[in-house]
């Protein structure tokens, strides 16, 4: 199957709003995306953009059972590492279940890899659910480290009442 | 003991090098601190910086046993969650040693808390080693919700020659 990836355009954000949610939807937490098609046009699309995003698309010919030639994405931002500088991290990878098998992911993912590495970034990261073996069986035959696993680091989260209750507690300027 | 948060200049640098290594040897990874002041300094204080750092500062009369008034850091950047915008990340947290069990850790991270607040995140988020106990057990009794016990996550990396891989594979525009 031939399809190509390209950066997103502004354009593109109501294919990846559904995407979003497609994704959310399989990781059992649909109820959780509060993010609107707007406001990811305004994020990701300003003068200092809060993510970057590409898309996967396939031709009219080869166009979804609904319709759809977007058929997958991955959302990525910078983040800092205090021993190594810059880091790309890859927040959400998706490829529809009827394009699945056919190197989309990894067409996606590498893309982010060469972007992340003309940006002089030594690491790429990621998150994933343990119970989504099929992911994390990928992610690892392409040779990424299980650094919870391996090391033992745990993602921590503070919000709602917990954070509201922190940045109340905030010393005085 | 009195001290003060204050958002990190580019000439308290040198004193986050500092702090970035002492940590890092707590952590047993002294060996992976890539990252000099300079770089620090370029990638923290330009007109689009890569993290944001707030230090705490002590007075003359309580310096260190070395001679030090900045005795603790913490360095944030702000990622992008697709369920709920824009979240902050405290990549490092460090109070040195004589300094601990008086208040700067908690007013450190609060301060953060508060930044975060006021851009709207609704997330502040970090990663925390497993037999780092004393940490684990602070940030939970400050309210953070451990991601990876109760809902699965696991931090995955790309690095070195897996990501080179993966970024000469990436496919042609």
């Amino acid at each position: 199957m031939d399809f190509k990836i390209r950066a997103a355009k502004q354009e593109d954000c109501k294919e990846i709003s559904r995407m979003i949610i497609e994704l959310a939807v399989f990781e059992k937490m649909q109820d959780q995306v509060k993010i609107s098609t707007q406001e990811l046009e305004r994020d990701g699309f300003c003068s200092n953009p809060l993510f970057e995003c590409q898309v996967a698309e396939v031709s009219e010919e080869q166009k979804s059972s609904q319709g759809y030639t977007v058929v997958g994405y991955v959302l990525y931002y910078y983040t800092y590492s205090t021993w190594m500088g810059l880091t790309v991290f890859m927040e959400d990878l998706y490829v529809m279940p009827e394009y699945r098998g056919k190197g989309i992911g990894k067409g996606l993912m590498s893309k982010v890899a060469q972007v992340g590495k003309e940006k002089q970034c030594t690491r790429l990261q990621l998150a994933v659910l343990d119970w989504n073996t099929r992911s994390l069986d990928f992610y690892i035959m392409k040779g990424a480290r299980d650094m919870t696993a391996s090391e033992g680091w745990h993602a921590l989260r503070f919000d709602g009442e917990a954070l509201d209750k922190l940045a109340a507690e905030a010393p005085k300027d």
